[in-house]
């Protein structure tokens, strides 16, 4: 590798952490911090808090915690601010969401209350199982101003010295790129036209990276993945990472198919299920949303799996992704899946997954790191697309050219990859034949 | 890497594939070889036959087949050996295990009646469940010399340029490495002292090695995993591997592990339970048999998850694996797995895996890149334990000094980094800044 | 009970059966016979074939097998009539259904292929997925006396002193009880005016019913239970059933469901999703077929469970069934079920259940038993709706003013206690008391 | 049925609970009267508190609660006492088990720590994994006399008139009837020896039987289906029940197989393995008591699918039972199984159950049921076995010379149908002919 580590500033002052939607994920993301600084939870889930850095040789069992080998900020710096359709601070939220016990929001309650959201910028026709009542009014450019505004004067009034947005909003309805994404002086023309086709997720995106925030989005809404943002993100030097936390079934998929790929087993179909009976159940319950995250789930078995190098293996494969709200288990979500498989000389085996998981329990390390890493990189000068963190997403953005890597393991070595060179350590190849020519 | 590549010889002439233990592996492995070279089937599993290798950058697009990148011997050069205690012939054996089709069998008859395994080096007290009725005799001294006796004629006969000795046998009896084992000279003493603590399976790998032939071995037995056999093997120049194919469960096992750990879930418990009706299932039915594959089976997740370096996510895992004889099955095994996991603040998850796997099928892709592999090193000049090829075993060899690589998919990495550095080509670290920096 | 048993007419000459649809049940079933009367299989499910009643007290040991307690039509006087909108004969139809072992369907090939089905009446507004090639042309009057011509003129051919016809078509959009099904001479009326409302299979239970043969029907069609049919029945004295087969995953419902409910444990949801790839999961992948399958899935809970009786624990049940078209599996479909229960005090507990079935092998059974039972309903005298064949059925039909049995074991009850008294035996009851007080 | 009902004293006064053993099933048992009777909960899973009896023709709708149907005692009437070999109190008892949620447990705190276990008569020798630190001292005869005056002061501080004994203590070791167990007198002179054969449970059986209170046996323990006991039982004119609560797996096996055998599905394997980390699941881990469960818990299939009828079906039926102490999962047991089907023609099909259930939460409302049953029984002159009670046990007890019922349906029925005759009701026998020949 030649390119040489940048440099990178400090994580010193208070570091905003800004949330459209404050929902299931966005209220466990928040108390989880608040419970982690008073002792009562540990980050489970979450690399930049947990997490360690293999350097050097394996006899050498140099493996120091990331938090320790790269500048991160510092959970007791962290600030949230929020955007809302329904009026209920952080407590309320979190009671209603039910992911974590009463008696922990409890304890934590004049810390949640403190967090009343802001009103949204929000659309039903892009979210149509929801009904706002807590809501901006004007046109998509005015709507963008007030939500730069809301930043602005929460940087203000906190004194934070940086911040990062991280989308913990609803699934949009399906939409493609089209014209008004395809340049940021076509997306401007749309602002400022008041263009109804310009998705409310949009005008977050924009309101921070036009102040050089970088931004992260966690749902599979066609937002920061267009040519326009792109454009700014480069032009203000924004880091921008997405799209959709990669949770429950997703993530287990991108552990599973790396595994048969590697062996070279055959997979006929892939049938997974899906219960699940929390906000996010109801709105996927739309076809309309549904369609943006099945496009999301269904395409990270191609470029795993690659059909057109392994025709025999892999380009029969009958991928079936369904959704089903069922209201008794809320946010405690079940993921099913059936594999057919085939091997030696075409023989049929099967494999059956269950997955009792829990959506928000899941997410919210994510977007801690995702918080953290963004904050790193900007301060390390690195902006547009990071690559680095497709293996927080379910379908991650590259650079043109590029096809996205969706098995988990590369995704972990190209962060890990990615951390050893920002500090300046050699690359690990897990080659290690100079073991045994010594 | 300083490590300069080194130089292989061709893969000319016919190489002999020698086999401890005609049953319903080696007979599915042998009978699969037939059928794809007549049309009736394809090598599917099997990296050295369909795998392929990423080579340079990602824009690139360079990915041969392995078979192509690397010198390895043809399909159609392979001879079989194979010693069983049993003396069924490989047509009348491959009916008996039940795992491909009568159909199938039949059309192979007249090749596989032809292989008619040689007496066995059998011992009871190491198997307790099988009764031989097809065994040589004499001291252990004696049946070794018979041993390479039968490897000699045989290369004389096929006229094969070169062999491979792949362990296909039961599981034997659990033992400990003792004083034995401890050094070549110790070994050799007892072998003139027919000491009956020196298990058959060692008098193969003896048999092999003295005549610097590779050697693996696909149970979890000690064999060539003592210092006597590493000492032997460097001396006559011969690869080793070992030990205990990597198949169904704990295959599934070092790939969800690495993926739990990679997004640092922590783990409570993890149970296996399996059930299989095959000659394997009925040998693991006794206890000390059992306890010598419980060790196996036990072991992967230690290096995986490294509960030293993660006490707060691993160190309190409680991890208990069964296996069950079960009639109705035969062949087709399958295990279930239920794994306690926990996240964001210590909430629990599950997940449960039923695998209704094929053990031989899956087996016997692993005996054939084993073999193909082992001669391939053995060409390269490369001598001793062959770590690269831990990616196909339960409970991988190392240089001691080293802890051994679990993880399937470091296995993998250092498998295809392995194949680039005897290429000369360049390592691939995932890292990819340069795409992004250009 | 004061009712008098019946006299019953012997079981002498041959019996047509007459089955509308050619396709995976019908080729199973009839080669089925075929086999079981060459000794080449087994009639297992059938209790026509191998069950037993109980007769008297439990320390008498009187267990006959039923068809020497009742007087059924035997297997070797069955002959074989169908309509199918596809020309293949059984043997073609047979091998495409992929149900059969091919060296089972070859062994049984001149019998197949003797039964040509006759041209269908056939209406694609009611199968939308479905092509129909080999169809009759005419009015719904015309088709039906077509239908008709084609059972007179096998009757005479072959000689057969009775017939039965079952059912085992598509499943048809869904349609509901109108003007047109009120009564007979409404129908009438209707098939004058060649109403297109009527569905294809009324006109096959129509020309079935004025002949007084018995009608049983295997799809969740709307055919038999309206009101027009069930006056043609008594009418011309024939036995009628319906409707549904009940094979796999709501067989195991009505089994499990009677089980939770006889402990009194409570149900918050009850979750079923199925993935086949026949031509039934095809057809049902047609909304409006599904809606006509769904309506008879969800409706088995409801009798079983009684919410209005046991509102505290099943009133707020929420049941949800998917059926999802899955290629890979051809005729084997996976129905998995999640189950949310809960106990004392209101403790949550989950069963999930997964069962790997087989369509066509579930229902063969069943069409010989409703065939041969009907055929015994109707020698002796009874007409009209045989409420004791809901054993078979997942939506049975019943008598105006009661509901019906679901509860797999009440139904069983049914059957036996209808066996007995038949037959003038003593009724079972459980009670028992009589083996402690005598 | 000629047995006249009984006549059936009125449930005046105070009922005494005895329970030996105050662990998870007791304290569940208890604490959940007290929430019940303070509105905290509610009685799921008890057929005397929530269940209905139908009476008469399926059109009449009648449908009372069993408890205003016959004369049960009420709740608050019920006084509880118990004996443990740990000192616990049910409080502390209750928290250690870990199936009440802590809150819920802690509004109850003074009714429970009010319950002081008296001193066990423990033997370490049949449980060998508990350690009892409270116990009584002296030889059989003299600790059964101890636990009788425990009774009779008992009795006489509460005031109770009724009392029912129901052992909720642990599994003791493998026994199997002997000559000390062969008649009342040949017991008596074994407790006059001071014979150490003669197991603990046997001396809370003998203390209650003496005394003519009814007695239910909760674990597989040899205790009251020995010839002396029932003997005693018979002089005494007390009920006896027994044996082993029938709970997580063993319910559901009892529940589906009556369901396969009903349709003749044929069996060829039934493996069934449980992971409960209690501190039943730990005296489980000592092979002696795991014996005596295996037993109670492999006799099931036999009588509900009586091979020796249908050969063809079950009688090459592999049953395999295992039980794993799995620690993480505490009082939550999961039983898995796996079932081997085959229908028509023998074509193979399997079923996978996964119970994730709660021990103690299916055990207590089965306390109850036996304990008010038992008392009903009594009341009613009922002596001895009481076999209409099967429905709760996994081991029924049965007169000699009868075959015992596991089908839990035919159970449901006897039960019923018992409650019927007790009442004068007629006979429910699900004939019905007489809605269609009116």
């Amino acid at each position: 590798m030649t390119q040489a580590p940048p440099s990178i500033a400090p994580a010193s002052g208070k570091l905003a952490i800004l949330l459209p939607g404050l929902g299931a994920v966005s209220t466990t993301f928040i108390a989880g911090i608040e419970a982690i600084l008073q002792g009562l939870g540990r980050p489970i889930g979450s690399l930049t808090q947990m997490g360690r850095v293999r350097l050097g040789k394996r006899t050498e069992m140099k493996v120091p915690l990331i938090k320790e080998f790269v500048p991160l900020a510092s959970l007791d710096d962290l600030v949230f601010g929020s955007w809302d359709c329904v009026p209920d601070n952080a407590y309320e939220a979190a009671l209603k969401a039910g992911v974590l016990e009463p008696t922990l929001i409890e304890k934590l309650r004049s810390k949640l209350e403190a967090i009343q959201p802001w009103t949204a910028a929000f659309d039903q026709k892009f979210v149509q199982k929801l009904h706002g009542t807590h809501c901006k009014r004007g046109t998509r450019r005015a709507l963008a101003e007030q939500i730069g505004n809301d930043i602005d004067a929460f940087l203000k009034k906190t004194g934070a010295s940086r911040a990062v947005m991280i989308w913990c909003g609803s699934t949009e309805v399906f939409t493609q790129s089209g014209p008004h994404h395809a340049s940021l002086a076509a997306l401007e023309k749309a602002l400022d036209h008041d263009e109804q086709a310009i998705a409310p997720s949009i005008l977050y995106a924009y309101a921070a990276l036009t102040r050089g925030i970088p931004y992260a989005n966690g749902a599979p809404n066609l937002t920061v993945d267009i040519p326009a943002m792109q454009e700014l993100a480069n032009q203000t030097h924004a880091p921008i990472a997405g799209k959709d936390f990669k949770t429950g079934q997703t993530l287990m998929k991108t552990i599973l198919a790396p595994g048969l790929r590697a062996r070279h087993l055959g997979i006929r179909g892939w049938y997974s299920t899906n219960i699940l009976g929390n906000r996010d159940g109801e709105v996927l319950d739309d076809p309309q949303s549904f369609k943006t995250k099945e496009v999301s789930k269904l395409s990270v078995l191609g470029t795993i799996l690659q059909p057109e190098l392994n025709p025999e293996l892999y380009s029969d494969l009958y991928h079936k992704v369904c959704i089903n709200y069922y209201p008794p288990r809320g946010d405690n979500k079940e993921g099913w899946d059936n594999i057919d498989i085939f091997g030696w000389l075409g023989y049929a085996m099967q494999i059956k997954i269950d997955f009792l998981c829990r959506d928000s329990i899941l997410a919210a390390p994510i977007v801690l790191d995702l918080a953290l890493f963004l904050d790193l990189a900007k301060r390390a000068g690195l902006k547009g697309i990071q690559e680095w963190l497709s293996f927080y997403l379910k379908s991650p953005m590259v650079k043109e050219g590029l096809y996205p890597e969706h098995n988990l393991f590369h995704q972990e070595m190209k962060l890990m990859n990615t951390l050893r060179w920002m500090m300046g350590e050699t690359q690990i190849t897990h080659l290690g034949i100079d073991y045994y020519q010594a």
